[in-house]
């Protein structure tokens, strides 16, 4: 092994879409672990739209990366030396030690995954952040009902794949959308969903009104943008719109945009329609944790909840992957194999 | 008792604010209750601000007023003529009669007043819609916990009022927002809100942020425009947003607001700070009305929840103090003497 720590840094600021140079790769000493601590091999990294935020110089839910720091992210890792006793040699962990292939950690921040239960990268993705943001969005907002439309977009993602999966144990019809024809065609065929529309089409807003003849119950809004403005005027009397993401946004600039206002035309049906309109995080339910992890083990088990991951070799291809997710270049989970496991 | 009715009927849909000669004062036969119906003289007729939405004719959770029809409204009402074992004439009786002189109606659309209980005017405010609506949007949307800031606007109109003396019940700190300064007095020292501001005041917006030094917990939206410009940046994470009006909007013609758009700027606040804004009529909360009652009575009777009404005298001035109340002049809760009691 090379005595080094690979690993990915903010490099600049990126305007609108991050671009390859607002990342730099680098190498630096391997950290040692400290007693009470634990020095981590990184097999896989997580890439996810939220990371997009921390890039950004703005106040949010989290602090954002310093110029120079390594780039945030989930990660699955093998322990290669431990300094407590709770932990040996070779254990698999899930960790957030971000994008690079090494990185030292306390007890406290890590979960030990048993690979024999489940695919380690499941818990980057199914049963891990995205999974749960479905789960929980879900279970304390969004609320469907046997018989209520759901509809979600990013539906071969991560997220949407889950929310689409879990409606429909509900009882629910779930409305997927999704970008091209390959995405569509695997949401309607693997994954379950009643019906999935592609977001490109000309006549979308169309396509969505005649796909929802009975309006819309729950909105899962994890992208924004044109999607919105398709499924608003759908929406029913105390819809529920659990927002977890606003992808279509994320690369914007500021806060100047252009007119219309469509802000009193949305409080005005918030009104009359009585909408219920949510931001949430996933940690913010921390404590269902056990819960989601029962419900959703058992689900995969039974073959009744199905996910997709994207494996990209290499931490080198980080950046690209991550500017190919803002843009939904990806299919399933994004996921990094940083190194072979 | 001059043998007919009279009656205030729609005569124009209003362009914006409306005018006198989209309202015209009719007489007509006085109606005859048919078997299991009651003859009503209006005493009491009720303005809200909920029947501007009513004059337009566009879709909302009411069904608009036609054209030549009277004007929806609550009232109080003494039986005249009772073809109904339960009622008898003398008998005060809240009632939904509109803006009319007289009225037939079923028992099914009344509920007997006691007017030795209270008086009977609060029917149709603190003991009626108005408080009941403050009532049911903290209780299931605000949750104003103790300590927590909470913030209405129209401080001392009757919803407004009880928004913040129920809030002050909890535990809360309860800021109001009125327009001038007679009314920021009386919500101050009357109706005891903690801070009362001008929205008039050329620096409201960097009074209220002075005036909430931890952020806004609950905003209590009964008007929209300007104040929610002022309130948006001030709120705290996981803050409750209840919407039950936005009179600032209601003479709005169309859906075409200047830009910029001010929707992904909320949205993505939404988000971050998982806010909550959930739109609400207070008879979607109709289960909990006894509750109410029984709380509401319980204060003013100890002295904890104080009112104000604002009595216009004669049916025929209805429609210029209902053009006065959308533009914020009436004081407390408005209301026409149709009739001497």
């Amino acid at each position: 092994m090379a005595e080094i720590n690979r690993r990915i840094v903010l490099a600049a600021r990126p305007s609108g879409l991050p671009k390859g140079s607002d990342f730099r790769l680098e190498e630096a000493p391997i950290p040692r672990p400290e007693d009470g601590e634990v020095l981590l091999r990184i097999q896989y990294l997580s890439l996810d739209p939220y990371m997009r935020g921390r890039m950004n110089d703005a106040k949010s839910y989290a602090k954002p990366t310093a110029i120079g720091e390594v780039m945030e992210g989930g990660t699955v890792a093998t322990v290669l030396e431990s300094r407590h006793p709770d932990f040996k040699p070779g254990d698999t962990v899930l960790s957030y030690s971000g994008w690079q292939s090494h990185a030292v950690a306390k007890p406290a921040e890590l979960r030990k995954l048993n690979p024999k239960e489940a695919p380690v990268t499941t818990a980057l993705g199914v049963l891990g952040m995205p999974g749960f943001t479905a789960y929980v969005g879900l279970r304390n907002i969004g609320q469907p009902k046997a018989g209520e439309t759901v509809v979600v977009a990013a539906a071969t993602g991560p997220v949407g794949s889950a929310v689409g999966q879990i409606a429909k144990l509900q009882g629910a019809r779930a409305i997927g959308i999704a970008g091209g024809k390959a995405k569509c065609d695997f949401a309607l065929q693997e994954l379950g969903f009643d019906l999935v529309l592609d977001h490109g089409a000309k006549d979308f807003a169309a396509q969505l009104a005649a796909a929802c003849p009975k309006g819309i119950d729950v909105y899962f809004e994890n992208v924004g943008g044109h999607v919105w403005d398709a499924v608003f005027p759908l929406l029913n009397n105390f819809a529920r719109i659990p927002v977890c993401g606003l992808i279509a946004q994320y690369n914007a600039d500021g806060d100047a945009f252009p007119g219309p206002d469509r802000f009193p035309v949305v409080m005005r049906q918030v009104l009359s329609k009585r909408l219920n309109l949510r931001g949430f995080i996933q940690f913010d339910f921390a404590e269902q944790r056990p819960d989601f992890i029962r419900d959703m083990a058992q689900w995969i088990r039974d073959g009744r909840i199905k996910y997709r991951e994207d494996i990209v070799d290499g931490l080198e291809n980080a950046p690209q992957a991550f500017i190919g997710l803002l843009q939904g270049k990806n299919f399933g989970k994004l996921i990094v194999r940083v190194a072979g496991s």
